[in-house]
């Protein structure tokens, strides 16, 4: 018994934008119910030098896409970063899970060695493609999920930890 | 070629604790160069209603051991709960590392399939190893970790990505 690199990304991601989506949702519905403009939580930080709500989302799906095309060694879709009202941010997900459910779990095959190279600040980093999962593309993509969350609780919208994780 | 569940779950745990325990050092050190009582981040958090950051290092505490203690049918260590500190969160984080360490990769073979009964607020939900580590275990745990280093973010402390992620 093992686990396949395929299982262990893309419905990872799947999940946690459905679950994502729900709460942006819950966002929207906040700003309307206390007569807040939407816009002012999908601008919302939690630092000044921070993402906004706006670019956690982006942030989120940049990561599982890349680790898609990464780990199949396709190219995916390009996306403008250009989002900047709820209906905006649901498509940006609704786009990004398009890409993924298109994907075939079979080209993933042999995707735990195969060599990715990320361009970072301090230059080029070679990983094979477990630990490119591991250490950077489930962390980050779930650091974005979270504080994309922890953006709109921090800002008052009445979610819980069941809305993140989902039904079990 | 695939992936063991042991490697998907014990060293992301422990490559994540290392990298929170040095952004909680930049915490302790923030709250000195600034005069902060270092308490007031300990109890810190980013809505009333939320657990604080010594919540956040011991949920992610909490599920990292029971992830483990799970997937190996076997019993974890008993924490309290008791930590006020930076110093009892680097402790609570360093008893977590240690009997994290402390397990043989062997007694997580045939994990995936294992049944496991989660008590939640609706009844008890059952899911086997993988669906358990992936759809909770992994984003609860990722949940509080990211939250911890947004409370200090939010409260000015000098982190960023490279530290959320720790050294590629």
């Amino acid at each position: 018994m093992s686990l396949s690199i395929f299982e262990a990304s893309i419905p990872v991601f799947l999940r946690a934008f459905d679950n994502f989506s729900a709460i942006l949702e819950k966002g929207e519905t906040f700003a309307q119910v206390k007569g807040i403009d939407p816009a002012t939580l999908v601008e919302a930080r939690l630092a000044p030098d921070m993402l906004s709500l706006a670019g956690q989302v982006q942030r989120a799906s940049d990561t599982a896409k890349f680790c898609a095309a990464r780990l199949t060694a396709t190219q995916g879709p390009s996306f403008e970063d250009n989002e900047a009202s709820f209906a905006e941010l649901h498509a940006r997900i609704a786009k990004t899970v398009a890409y993924l459910k298109g994907l075939d779990a079979a080209s993933f095959d042999g995707a735990e060695i195969r060599q990715i190279v990320l361009k970072r600040r301090q230059g080029e980093v070679t990983l094979d493609g477990r630990g490119y999962l591991f250490t950077f593309a489930l962390p980050n993509f779930f650091f974005h999920v979270t504080t994309g969350y922890d953006i709109l609780r921090h800002k008052g919208v009445p979610v819980g930890k069941s809305d993140f994780l989902g039904p079990l």
